[in-house]
């Protein structure tokens, strides 16, 4: 049930309320569709010609449509269907990682519309020509066949790192950014006032992906896993986010497993990404290959994952210990975070799907093993099923559903605009 | 703003509207009072004539009541002022643990009406004797002089470990409990139906009392940490407390810290627990005094922390490096579980208060060494204030504020209801 506000002088404005209604018969509509504006108005508690009103703005706004089709009432004249409008509006995702932009564009229903995978070098090419390079992405994937003729409704960016609230990265190690005002220059570079842009952390646009749209989707106890160069986490806890009181929850890379371990980006020794994240995997795993060392450029960070889980299927005996051993320390830092947060589910992503078969086994053991109450509940360790995409995913689905939980970012168009 | 309900054909039974609706008046008198009833009315929304009927039912509940003054109004009648009736009601908190059961009585505003320290060895005992002892400690405190002729709304029980929602100590290592039903079991041998007891995690109470009472009370991201025998955490993110997929969220105690560690109560190795809890301070700062090793019983621990905090006091360098040690230990388990949640501040509280002058120099340099940002909002570290009363007490403001939150357990006393 939720309940709509009906100006009666509580000091809302006309025209506050008049939005908050907005977004509630957006909801509704998204719960109940198809459904009449009758069973709209019964379910809000709103009358019906206050609905009507609504959803004729919501129709001019491209975010409602008639389906077409009526619906089957006993008494009465059949009532005309509605649904989310999929055709006029998208939202675009990206993520920006150690070696690659990640692009999603989603409909108003989450579908994905366009996706695109970039080998990419963030460390390199700095802060600057990343933010050139996305917007430049984004005004592409906007001008893509896929997105035709629709309005886009927000921009979101995944990054590795600790995001302040106006989108300044404050620090990520392994781009070598701090304090990179990447929202307001990608606004800037956008230079479009009525495009809201985001930016936040990878993991913990990743479990909103998973939350919305993974294998373990409705978990309330949720924990996503970014396999990348650096490893991190997005944490929710009773379906809520945690963000902690700086922006910083989630940061397990930096888990000291082993004082005295191998050297991490962040200067320390010893953290769970020092020990599992995929530089170190890789470097254990093909050490022929990754001889350089970190930092690498561009594709080499996929090509080494090819060859390791190469190596490793074809029975390789160094590559396949050095995954079960990172599934070990793994599975050491998830009792960690399992001990602090007690997840019911932890998903595991981006290069950690791949060497899956080699990493899972290990990591479950170890994490059984190092977990407080392993036999109440425990916690499941899954692969995620939303390849590179979820951070990307994650993110531009946020600007979709900010429409109907946060403002509404978009004006009525003025050829058809409903006073 | 709060918004009152209404029966508007949405569904609710009209008890239940008028329930919810005289918690919200309970939860406006406690923000504005002393208020008048046109000052709840106006706040509320709901209207005049319902506020009073209202109020007149709380009044008869014992849980508003007329100041004896009046409101300084402009315009009509001044009105009578109310507040929350705090000569009529108490709740009582209890805390067991290792080697004390802790009592605290609280009055509708949450001051402490009676406190009671008993040591007390439930391991010893057994959950059979230590419910008993409980359900006598209630009874005497209920019939004492400082809480003479009030209601008692409800019975809190802090315990060291896992409980389960219907109040079932899952597991409790350092009590040797595991799957003991000591909720219903209590409610049992109070045998009064209209007292609701709760039993819930000590760490998950004293954040509570400490987020309402402490010195850094309102912090919506912060950490109680338990400094007894065993270590647990009580985790506020955002204001909200950390529960888990199965209970068992803020159970540091068993972060492993060290694979090659001594022996923890849990059966594994290098707990924070078995490196900083209260046993293995006190076995390494008086070694002479403790040989005997854990469990101690009774008085044993609190008379080994006096004796190791005054060797400490006395410039003696076994004591002081024992706790300077245990200080390095804990404030890299703190790291970790900064690094997943993201405090603003920590508070330590039980024996780790006494000890606070020689643990946290120790505690705060490991822990700003070891968190992945310390720099970019950091964490403090503080001492608790509340002493050993704080999970009590904390139990028994939640007991008072189920009151206004939950459902009202008190009907309106038979000679007084109102219809």
């Amino acid at each position: 049930m939720r309940t709509g506000t009906e100006g009666r002088g509580n000091g809302f404005s006309v025209s506050t309320v008049r939005e908050t209604n907005l977004q509630l018969v957006l909801r509704t509509v998204r719960e109940l569709a198809p459904c009449s504006r009758a069973a709209v108005a019964s379910d809000t508690g709103l009358n019906k010609t206050t609905v009507s009103s609504l959803v004729a703005d919501l129709m001019a706004r491209g975010l409602v449509r008639e389906t077409g089709e009526t619906s089957q009432r006993r008494v009465g004249r059949p009532g005309v269907l509605l649904a989310l409008d999929d055709t006029s509006l998208a939202a675009i995702g990206l993520e920006v990682n150690v070696d690659y932009l990640a692009v999603v564009a989603v409909d108003l229903l989450d579908r994905e519309l366009a996706t695109r995978h970039v080998h990419f070098d963030a460390r390199a090419a700095g802060p600057e020509a990343s933010a050139r390079l996305m917007a430049e992405t984004v005004r592409e994937t906007a001008a893509a066949s896929a997105l035709a003729g629709r309005r886009i409704v927000g921009v979101s960016v995944a990054v590795p790192g600790l995001v302040d609230p106006v989108g300044t990265v404050v620090l990520a190690p392994n781009l070598g950014w701090r304090d990179v005002p990447l929202g307001g220059r990608l606004a800037a570079l956008l230079d479009d006032p009525a495009l809201p842009t985001q930016v936040d952390n990878d993991g913990n646009l990743g479990v909103m992906a998973e939350f919305r749209d993974g294998t373990c989707a409705g978990t309330p106890d949720l924990v996503y896993v970014t396999g990348e160069v650096g490893v991190g986490a997005g944490v929710l806890s009773g379906g809520t986010l945690l963000r902690g009181a700086s922006g910083s929850a989630g940061e397990i890379g930096h888990l000291c497993l082993d004082p005295d371990g191998p050297e991490c980006a962040c200067g320390r020794r010893g953290c769970l990404e020092a020990l599992a994240g995929i530089g170190a995997i890789v470097a254990a795993a093909v050490p022929d290959l990754a001889a350089g060392g970190l930092p690498w450029t561009g594709s080499e960070v996929a090509d080494l994952v090819g060859a390791a889980t190469r190596r490793a299927r074809e029975g390789d005996a160094v590559a396949v210990a050095a995954m079960e051993r990172a599934g070990t320390w793994l599975g050491r830092g998830l009792a960690g975070l399992a001990n602090v947060v007690d997840p019911g589910v932890v998903v595991l992503g981006g290069y950690f799907v791949p060497m899956g078969p080699w990493l899972l086994p290990s990591v479950r053991a170890a994490l059984a093993e190092h977990m407080f109450a392993p036999d109440t509940g425990g916690c499941r360790v899954e692969l995620s099923g939303l390849g590179f995409s979820a951070a990307a995913r994650g993110g531009a689905a946020a600007m979709v559903h900010a429409l109907d939980t946060g403002r509404l970012p978009l004006p009525a168009p003025a050829e058809e605009r409903v006073e």
